[in-house]
């Protein structure tokens, strides 16, 4: 969390409205045959007449070369250390299908995987099974039965699966069972700490079973599993900025990641235009509210420059209508960067800009890495935006006599 | 070291190589008659074509208005937090002179002093002895023998030495032996642990034979010690960053400042082009190298603008040879500044570039103080960045889920 202990006695609610627009991937790298970014080339007067009347910075999403993953990056804008926070692995996979974990659940990532007659791995994503194949499997291994504890096994996309624990006395502290490369078998799941020894005993019994029920399928013959983890303890956002946040996103992952810091999710479609009219339906009802923005990381990471430039039109497109509302706070940040040219989240600043009546004139001339680098924030870490968010809301009174 | 706990994680050896130029004392101040500093008023146009293409910043070397030795300064630029890490004077001084120090010595500075008939310091540098005259008198020294402990003196430079007690149970909790002003009796040197007993005893055998052996000695009658110091204990920065890091500095405090955070010290000459041959020659045998340019500091130190001018100039006319060799990733980074308006070193944020294929077009017009403070990275702690170099080397991937 943001290393602010004072932050307590100077928050305060206020009817004033932040609306904090979270571009996935954001930022960018200037294409090789032109030196022009994405946000360079992108045709985006809206974005940029705004930037001219916002305070605009670039923000480190963890520390300097550091690429985060979704998780970290946004733990980061929401004012929490991502370093400090760390979200699990088989936590992050449960929440990207939408699974509703309770506190002591273990959530683990699985996949399905082919062992040879010798009981060695020969093919570690089981001749890349397709999800077709994998939901009845999945739907098999959920009648596996442990007494006392709860037994979830979702599909989540391919030969990967989500299982989860729940019941008394579980923990994280067991060890993988993916031996990590070919020609191994599986390695037996050990308690790594003293809470461990009930859920190492769970897991194995699990992973008998399944390769009982899994013995005649020719592919998909076992199942390893890893990333075994339990929901982040993470002060909410109610109390730590009293604020009423609400999460508006597509994509469950989003959903879940705000859901942890106590933001209410509310429901929405399946496409950026849902959101909006989400976001307008329930403009009333909340002071802060966290929209997620995902074509520009998803472009990005499939190092498609055109496609990201576009995605980024689009979203430009979209701005009139969020600027309507009139909310009293506006924020445009990346959780971190996606340049096409990496084909993946990068360690880059992330250019942002916040709007308030406060901003009025302090702005550059354009919504872009090189022109946000020059804004009279600078650069920042990504978990101070927050603070700025209040601040521009005269949520915060001042610090010390 | 880096606050950041999950590298291990993420970090991973690939062919790319990484060269760190480091230039010593790099960043300077106006000159009070023209007001631009020594790095603007150079002629580097390689240096400065090169910020172009580069991601450009400014290095905070330990903490805001803090001037550190070349010890932290170089720490900082390794990734080793040089708050947390200190490196003792004894230490330092005997890197200075090429000492191959063991793990569990004592190395100590000293000096000759002159002490009137009662007994009290006259003279603490005994008459700015010469190095000719110190020389003969060190090796007298050596020929003290104290059971169960080796003694090595070691001239340093006019009227200072090192000593360096090697051997069991020897331990840096003593006291100095320096009064600290004129006037006064050396102290004898007293257990300040538990473990300083025995360290205190044969310190005061040395001084009570070295006593003897300089009685007839006008001048440098005797010998003040502190500084007590053993090796730190760095992590390595093979396990840390899993490279082959090595260094090559013509000056010795460099080498052994390289070898205390286990880089390989690549044998060289006493000048920088004898520097550039060996990078040349051993370019294929490692993936990181640390190469030291010292006469920008030595200038500035001087308090001589146009000399520290000048020594930019011909590091600039380097650069090519440097460029020629194509290192993957290259930087350019100061352990300090030492502006020849202070002569001395100093606490101002120090210029750095650092160039790769993933920094094409981010960069700023010139390589000087101010341009850097407009680069895109901004203002970083120098303990950033290795991080960042990593990054731009593809040996990270991304962090958290």
């Amino acid at each position: 969390m943001i290393d602010f202990p004072g932050l307590k006695e100077i928050v305060s609610a206020t009817p004033s409205k932040i609306v904090m627009l979270v571009v996935d991937g954001l930022g960018g790298l200037p294409h090789p045959d032109t030196g022009i970014s994405e946000l360079e080339a992108a045709n985006i007067p809206n974005l940029n007449s705004l930037a001219q009347k916002s305070a605009c910075g670039l923000t480190t999403p963890v520390i300097p070369g550091i690429a985060p993953g979704s998780g970290p990056g946004h733990l980061g804008l929401f004012g929490y250390d991502p370093v400090k926070y760390l979200i699990g692995r088989g936590v992050l996979e449960a929440l990207g299908i939408g699974v509703q974990l309770e506190d002591s659940d273990i959530a683990i990532r699985g996949n399905f995987c082919t062992l040879d007659g010798e009981g060695r791995i020969s093919d570690r994503r089981a001749g890349r099974l397709s999800s077709d194949e994998a939901i009845p499997l999945c739907m098999e291994l959920n009648s596996i039965k442990i007494p006392g504890v709860g037994i979830s096994v979702y599909p989540v996309k391919d030969y990967r699966l989500a299982l989860v624990l729940r019941g008394d006395g579980l923990s994280d502290q067991v060890s993988e069972t993916d031996p990590g490369r070919l020609g191994l078998p599986p390695v037996e799941c050990r308690a790594t700490g003293e809470l461990g020894g009930k859920t190492a005993h769970v897991v194995n019994t699990f992973l008998a079973e399944s390769k009982k029920l899994l013995t005649n399928h020719a592919k998909a013959n076992t199942v390893l599993l890893r990333g075994f983890s339990s929901l982040p303890d993470l002060p909410s956002m109610v109390d730590r900025y009293c604020l009423t946040p609400a999460a508006i996103a597509a994509y469950p992952m989003y959903r879940g990641l705000a859901s942890l810091v106590g933001m209410w999710v509310i429901p929405t479609g399946t496409e950026f235009a849902h959101e909006i009219e989400t976001l307008a339906e329930s403009f009333s009802q909340h002071d802060f509210f966290y929209i997620h923005y995902k074509p520009a990381d998803a472009a990005g990471e499939d190092g498609d420059f055109s496609a990201k430039v576009k995605a980024l039109e689009v979203l430009d497109g979209y701005l009139p209508e969020l600027l309507e509302m009139n909310p009293d706070v506006f924020i445009v940040a990346g959780d971190h960067a996606t340049p096409s040219v990496l084909a993946s989240h990068s360690w880059h600043p992330v250019p942002f800009l916040i709007c308030s009546k406060w901003t009025l004139g302090e702005g550059v001339e354009a919504f872009n890495e090189k022109d946000c680098g020059k804004g009279s924030i600078g650069q920042i870490s990504a978990t101070h935006l927050m603070l700025l968010a209040l601040a521009n809301a005269d949520k915060l009174t001042k610090f010390g006599p």
